[in-house]
């Protein structure tokens, strides 16, 4: 038996051998809110936040912000608690911003991303006085500069960079690279000719520099060699255009732990690093250091997670394979299916059984993709009604779900202090069917 | 310049150079409805389901029926053209049972599929009057029998049995083999003891058989070869246990063209030779010919649909690669991201221009695998505001959509006769929210 907490802290085991998530017994949670079930261990999402909120206070220059990256998970509460903790939010939508609002969120505090945003997304942002647009290209500075003209505002904005870093991480996830959907290189000369042209736009106040080089990053210099290719750029730029960046924002990516064998990140002494290797930079450069932000997202989300299943069938093929079936899938956790994702996957309610069963946990969606996670180990006897446990699943679960097979979305229950509360409802077949005529 | 009728009979140009799709400028649809817009040809919905009705009526044994796989593409408006052309349908969860109540459908004529159903699944479906459970194992027929003996009523169901067949289409969709979540296997002799198991229950009443083995199938013989193993497995179960199947249902899996590069199926002529096969592998046998029951999803409506997105921008990365962004991506189409499926891409408005401009279509969610479809064509100098559409949307696009980035679901506008109607509601930002409390 593995012991649950060498994957994240707030995993652990009561005496009637039941998994229990941020201290409270799955089991009680399974039997009171049903299943399939997201659960977000608020306590851990705090703590998370404070390793960036505590670093920006104390490494990073004055004004440096951490910004919570919500479309790893996005609804009311998570942006409530950003808040309360002093954190900024990235938004990549208006449904994000929307929500966003409606949590009471002050959005001079976002910071509006997305490689397309349209018109009407620009209006809305202007209307609604978000803080920052993160603008992808020439495409977008142009259209933010006509709309704010429309609105007789300037609106502050960053300039999204690649800075051509290959952070090692898979395809999907690999966004540094100039060969990129997202921003505007370095490399090619491309992106000092997009400062030059955004500094003559009279509605538009350019703030600064993003860049974003990839999720699940480990690698302990990727944030290092990026820092440093981007202060090269705002010292050229200064030098060139004299033009001083007053924020530079490096994006998210710290990777988190799915399964044991993932390496663990010390994202504190890690930050600490970053700061000072920025110190240093723009001490060589003779620069003034600018603000910084970072946009946190999985590593403040994934391990607060956990999914709770109930098992429907067992499937034994004998000289093939075994099958769990559960009562969840590819509609609330798309990962396995879209990208191979690992994860660690336990009988809830018989921690203290041997694991000696192999088989492939699968959903119930009509689709042979429809895999949680392939050739795990559950205890033998696993049968119709036991409940599984997927952990880390706080980061793009809900957030990617979809209604395939016209199966209502799972209620994500808050964990706080020993109690919990519903942040977002389940969804109802009612629900699925209400826009259709 | 391609012919777009090449692809489907039902795309063609007008004399402005616009896409027409079902006979209607995509232009005036886009400036009606909005973009990103799901459209519908509900004109060739209806002559795909009668390609399927055609052949059982006079093709196949009395009492033979085609089933609409719904999953392919649900909403109400999709179960009445079903009941409207004498099709049965095939259901996988509560939420396709209660669509199709809502539309007014049968129950009756429905057959409720997937893996794993639970028990309130299937009380749900005896309550509402389902008409079959297609069970797809021990636990299932188990469960279906305790519960259809607490409502005091016998249930017919069919056993989804796995004949073991390998279409040669990739993973995924390859449901047939005996390595699968889906059904019992006759191949380990555990088909033929779950029959003699179900036939010892009281409350359950079985039909007879159920076979799916896979999606995309354009191999000939492939059917032909799954009727022959089942109606040998219909013929030993008969000399075993003196059970005469009624019902063969052989599933779905036409494959459909997204390029032009797909081969063309002959349904029709594929199910006139199947339908003999049937009958002269049954004379053969020395068997009675079971009624057929198929389940066409995506043949039914994938050409039927095509979606419709509008540029926000270009990027070109000299020496790497160019891309376009639209105003729709993996939210509302995943299939690339999760299979790498192809498509075919216009540029709507400009369809009689050479198209030499090599781009990647990318979607607006920030994430690096939100591609549509890589290294396509299209005309130099397209830009922002442009039109594009990609064909062959009807299936598994709307049915899997989810809301990743918060942004809402398109609308699905169907054609029908030269006119168009609302059948599925723009999702609003406030709809995405509306469960967070």
């Amino acid at each position: 038996m593995t012991n649950p907490m060498d994957l994240c802290k707030n995993l652990t085991v009561n005496k009637e051998g039941h998994l229990c998530f941020g201290g409270q017994d799955t089991a009680a949670l399974a039997s009171e809110y049903g299943t399939p079930l997201y659960l977000m261990d608020e306590d851990r999402v705090r703590e998370n936040m404070r390793v960036y909120t505590h670093a920006m206070q104390n490494y990073f220059p004055a004004g440096s912000k951490a910004l919570y990256a919500s479309k790893a998970n996005s609804f009311k509460q998570m942006y409530r608690i950003a808040a309360e903790e002093g954190m900024g939010v990235d938004v990549v939508s208006c449904g994000e911003m929307y929500t966003a609002m409606q949590a009471g969120f002050d959005l001079s505090q976002a910071y509006f991303h997305s490689n397309n945003k349209t018109d009407s997304d620009i209006a809305y942002g202007i209307e609604h006085g978000i803080g920052f647009f993160v603008a992808d290209g020439t495409d977008e500075v142009d259209a933010i500069e006509r709309i704010a003209a429309q609105h007789g505002i300037r609106q502050k904005i960053l300039l999204r960079i690649t800075p051509g870093i290959d952070c090692h991480t898979y395809e999907a996830v690999n966004t540094g690279l100039v060969d990129s959907k997202f921003g505007t290189a370095i490399e090619t000369g491309q992106a000092m000719e997009l400062v030059r042209q955004t500094l003559l736009q009279p509605h538009v106040e350019l703030m600064g520099f993003h860049c974003h080089v990839g999720s699940m990053v480990f690698g302990e210099d990727v944030f290092l060699r990026t820092a440093d290719v981007m202060l090269h750029f705002v010292a050229d730029v200064n030098q060139n255009c004299g033009y001083m960046a007053q924020i530079l924002d490096l994006g998210g990516g710290y990777g988190v732990r799915y399964v044991e064998s993932d390496p663990k990140a010390d994202i504190s002494a890690s930050l600490k690093e970053l700061a000072e290797t920025i110190t240093s930079i723009c001490r060589q450069l003779n620069i003034a250091q600018p603000a910084i932000r970072m946009e946190p997202g999985r590593s403040i989300v994934a391990d607060a997670g956990l999914t709770l299943y109930t098992v429907g069938s067992v499937k034994q093929i004998p000289g093939y394979r075994n099958y769990v079936s559960i009562d969840g899938g590819m509609g609330d956790n798309p990962r396995y299916a879209l990208y191979g994702s690992k994860y660690t996957v336990y009988a809830a309610q018989r921690m203290n059984e041997e694991c000696t069963f192999t088989c492939s946990l699968v959903g119930r969606c009509c689709e042979s993709g429809d895999v949680i996670q392939p050739n795990i180990q559950l205890p033998e006897g696993i049968h119709r009604g036991d409940s599984i446990a997927v952990c880390t699943t706080g980061a793009y679960n809900y957030s990617m779900a979809s209604n395939y097979n016209r199966i209502p979305r799972p209620a994500i229950v808050m964990l706080r202090g020993g109690s919990s509360y519903v942040a977002v409802r389940r969804e109802t077949i009612a629900d699925v069917a209400a826009l259709d005529e």
